[in-house]
């Protein structure tokens, strides 16, 4: 198991070194990690990175070449490094599932612990859940697009380095694709793993016609042609058809072909005709180029008779949203024993954080539909037996009332005291979840462009103690 | 060290197959690494990764739980498993020198083996170089733009993962940064890294001026204060001062304040004029906050009064240009005893590929600046002793005659057969060597927006094989 302990900002050690110079390092402290609105890109984010974060957490402590270097910065004394030596992580995590929709404010982390901790892991917390929750996010996006078509993930070569292309793929597969080119992803998540053949494979042979048939050959029951790298309809499915021919009177099922350049509308519209006048009406066509969700939307407006669609760059990317940008703040600390609330202010209103040791709600109509959520302060029950007044979060004349609903409560503990108290599902079933939670959300909320806010509330418990910190932060100006 | 292997996709394995069923798999075959235009982006790049690929080679191997899994797909026999069991790097790789200015179409890195080993490291390739020259370049651009301000690499929590925080904080620094935040990078390649104090520190006191002085008392000599987490100009600039006026009556050199939202051009102007009017000239104004190449430009145009530059998510996230596009594609190879070149051609004229086995020279001028660069075949040699023609590559009526020059040859030797030849330099060597290899490029070439285009010309050698391999192609159609 890697050991990324010293994957965090040199800040985080210099406030811990602050904090115990200060005999502050035990104080408990509460953080929230969550993302502001993300500007232009969706409506809603899928959670993912839980399964990293557990790794990370149970594998948190400083080896000895750390401590060496620590040393060797000539910034932190002998006692302190001894204090690092031991440190482990002993508190509390809560965490949104895997695959659950999230939204804007609401805390998708909520961690208790030691301060000299809860510091600690913030960089390596927010670069694993930044990075995957925006993969699956896109995904999710990807897969919408495509409607019942079947998304491949294609992106690992053009991934951000080997964790990007590896995690992100099983991001992807989280997000609502059904599998991945990348073997490595495939070995240590048990994600189906497909591919076939590229250029170089036909640029091997004397002419495409052998190099198919050489494929063919070796793979005569999962042949799918990559028929793009002479001339697609003079050349490509011309050859890919007399294969087909072949492989057929042997008694096998050929699987179709992939295009990979080309107007990815007309050509595989001219190859499904040419493929049904040869009879291979079940041979799929596979398309790969540059896809994201805006061009599969296009591509399937203009009828494009395509079954798969691999996607590489832009979903492994998030192309367009090179991050999900989430932040991780102080929510409460103790003082004398207590917990006390804390809040950032800002000029910026959005960037003002909520103070206090919050959870997570989500109501539910009759249909299962869900309406909205609601941010609360610990303690406070709605459990659907009598109508509850929502107030829009930033417009708080703007109200809703709601009857009738059921109600979930989104963090899950993750550790309790240290100790790792859950453990995540089967990727296929995580998948299958985040499905689900995907059809609870409107239509309009899931629309690619200007999509409907969905709606996040505060609590009157929590409005009121962000009004008072308001007041008493600003009181002496 | 980190194994791998498995990290490629699976049509690379299909396809190793495949040559393996047909005995073609010792064949050797020649590939390029390049990238294509890359639009609207840069001019130019610079080259990164080649210590990583260097890592990723010298490691390549198949271990016994990689072969089972590979055994659970049902797709390949034993007899190959226990090739790929046996498979070592035995070829040669040529790359460019990380640090090197690099163009569109430019051989990166070029490799000869045998075919199935060459198809293994395609996606590890592509991933390393696509990933880390991105960000190179992005932080070459990012550097420029500050002048002779320092920039600082903040990104980590941001990067798509952690090896793109690790692996995208090394590369920054090859483009142009001084220091990074990121511990593990500092600690794993001697990187200076930077970092003091965030919101959290300033909430855990009673109030900032609290915060400040425990800092203060704990870092009195390295002590950069966070000024903006309540109110920039009537609390956090004052209380700052107040205890750098502590702080120098110790005896002590305050460093300075870190900006970190706002309008960084309106409160670094007032802040520097506060610190003034204080007495604390030297005391450094640091900035953060959504920084990019553009938003630097601007603020310095304006005469923000910022000294130290902490670039983050658009920096390690190479915002607005996701993927630096590189391909792998096969250039020659061997058949009958000879390595017979080998061209991919396209609709798009820029998809078509550079046949042969290929070499880069580079052409300065007697001031040393870099006039052009040129393609062209094993064996030709180009001194400058008499005046050579060159070709604009896509509109060869376009020439210019150059004389008086001196050359360079890019491509330096790394593996030879199978061994490692090169050892990559110092860290700071390569930022240095990148600095000196900015230089030798025309401003013209270096603008963020609408930069001139260098000229990358074939020699008349491969020009005229790309002619005839076109001619061959083409000709039975």
């Amino acid at each position: 198991m890697r050991n990324l302990t010293m994957m965090t900002d040199l800040y985080q050690l210099t406030m811990m070194y602050g904090y115990y110079k200060h005999n502050m390092s035990d104080n408990l402290a509460v953080f929230d990690l969550f993302f502001r609105k993300p500007e232009r890109f969706s409506a809603y984010a899928v959670m993912a990175g839980t399964e990293s974060v557990i790794e990370y957490i149970n594998n948190l402590h400083f080896d000895d070449e750390d401590i060496s270097y620590l040393r060797s910065l000539d910034l932190f004394d002998e006692q302190f490094l001894s204090a690092l030596k031991r440190l482990r992580f002993t508190g509390e995590l809560y965490a949104m599932k895997e695959g659950t929709v999230v939204f804007a404010n609401e805390p998708l982390i909520r961690v208790k612990a030691p301060i000299i901790q809860a510091q600690l892991i913030e960089t390596a917390l927010l670069n694993i859940i930044n990075h995957q929750t925006l993969i699956a996010t896109k995904a999710s996006r990807v897969t919408y697009a495509a409607g019942k078509d079947i998304v491949l993930e294609f992106g690992l070569r053009r991934a951000h380095g080997p964790d990007a292309g590896i995690y992100g793929a099983r991001a992807a597969v989280i997000g609502g694709c059904k599998a991945t080119s990348n073997v490595m992803t495939g070995q240590m998540f048990g994600i189906d793993v497909k591919g076939t053949h590229a250029h170089s494979w036909v640029m091997s042979f004397p002419d495409e016609l052998s190099a198919f048939r050489a494929y063919a050959e070796v793979f005569p029951d999962s042949c799918l042609l990559l028929v793009d790298t002479y001339d697609t309809l003079r050349s490509g499915v011309p050859n890919a058809i007399k294969v087909f021919d072949e492989l057929k009177a042997k008694g096998f099922r050929p699987v179709g072909i992939r295009l990979d350049s080309g107007d990815l509308a007309y050509l595989s519209k001219k190859a499904r005709y040419m493929l049904n006048e040869a009879g291979h009406y079940d041979a799929k066509i596979f398309a790969s180029s540059d896809l994201d969700e805006y061009v599969i939307r296009e591509l399937k407006a203009q009828g494009a008779c395509i079954d798969v669609w691999g996607v590489g760059t832009k979903l492994i990317t998030a192309d367009g949203h090179s991050s999900l940008g989430g932040v991780y703040k102080l929510a409460a600390e103790e003082s004398g024993g207590s917990l006390i609330p804390k809040m950032k202010l800002s000029d910026k209103r959005i960037k003002t954080t909520l103070p206090g040791y919050k959870k997570v709600f989500r109501f539910y109509d009759k249909d299962g539909m869900a309406i909205a959520d609601l941010i609360a302060l610990e303690g406070e029950v709605f459990n659907g037996s009598e109508p509850l007044k929502l107030y829009h979060p930033e417009e708080p004349y703007k109200t809703m009332t709601i009857v009738d609903f059921s109600v979930r409560e989104l963090l899950e503990p993750v550790f309790i005291g240290g100790k790792q108290v859950y453990r995540s599902p089967d990727i296929m079933e995580i998948h299958n979840y985040a499905q689900e939670e995907l059809a609870t959300i409107w239509e309009e909320t899931k629309r690619l462009l200007n999509p409907q806010e969905y709606k996040v509330d505060l609590s009157d418990k929590l409005y009121d103690l962000k009004k008072q910190l308001t007041k008493q932060y600003t009181g002496g100006v």
